[in-house]
């Protein structure tokens, strides 16, 4: 399978996270072209702030495996919207490889009035990370999932 | 209670963390000077690399709390050590009012090998927080912790 065809289902997550009342993030765990986890942003239902589709894709699939350190080394990380800081975090701590997703935090703030944040290559380059990073995947349909979304 | 106090005792569910085989940081959670959470680090028992204290205190009590939107304002977080990169993401999108922590990650490089870290304030900075921080509460009795403590 392709870049592409993980984003799409990553964004696919996303407009199920939205159709739940959750913000529309979807993220996709990928292991030798396999998808072994699927996430999606679930804020609302757990009532818990941290529930971004990435992070909590990445704590459930840890907790249900056998695995150790270093954790999931040879996985990427699928994510239709750049990880923010938390999530950059968690991707670090759990040795991802690697990072693909599809809209920038610079494309998101061009359809909103959010605030800057910084790049997820910055981010993970501040905690000495070798994560690797595949941006701009798919972003015409990246785009649609925000079309009629009011950020807050 | 004084900052010292909520300290001293983030400092001793750090070292009930070591005690468990678990990394040894613990955190506390005040609102109108009564601690309402204690979190410590389950990254072995939980099988969880995310599982750092602060992170997994703020979403468990967020979770079992009627909370909406600003989330956490008006609590303070304590920490034996300055939160990284994903536990200071998880607090601003928790919405805590201020961070006040024992040990810097300048003083963990000190004392071990590990990598340097960006500090709490420039990430806070960085993701547009106004989440205030304060610093080096009971710095001696926090380097205590980590005595012996092998960092890998």
């Amino acid at each position: 399978m392709s870049h592409e065809q993980f984003i799409i289902r990553a964004i696919e997550l996303a407009y199920q996270a939205k159709a739940k009342g959750n913000e529309p993030f979807g993220a996709v765990l990928v292991k030798n072209d396999v998808i072994v986890a699927e996430g999606e942003n679930e804020i609302v239902t757990l009532n818990d702030p941290s529930a971004h589709a990435e992070s909590l894709l990445l704590r459930t699939y840890c907790q249900t495996q056998q695995l150790n350190k270093p954790w999931l080394e040879g996985y990427t990380l699928y994510s239709n919207v750049e990880p923010c800081m938390m999530c950059c975090g968690a991707a670090h701590w759990a040795n991802i490889s690697r990072i693909v997703y599809s809209l920038s935090q610079q494309d998101l703030k061009a359809i909103s009035d959010s605030d800057p944040k910084a790049s997820a290559t910055e981010l993970l380059k501040s905690m000495g990370s070798n994560i690797s990073v595949i941006s701009g995947i798919a972003v015409e349909q990246g785009l649609k999932v925000f079309e009629n979304y009011r950020f807050d």
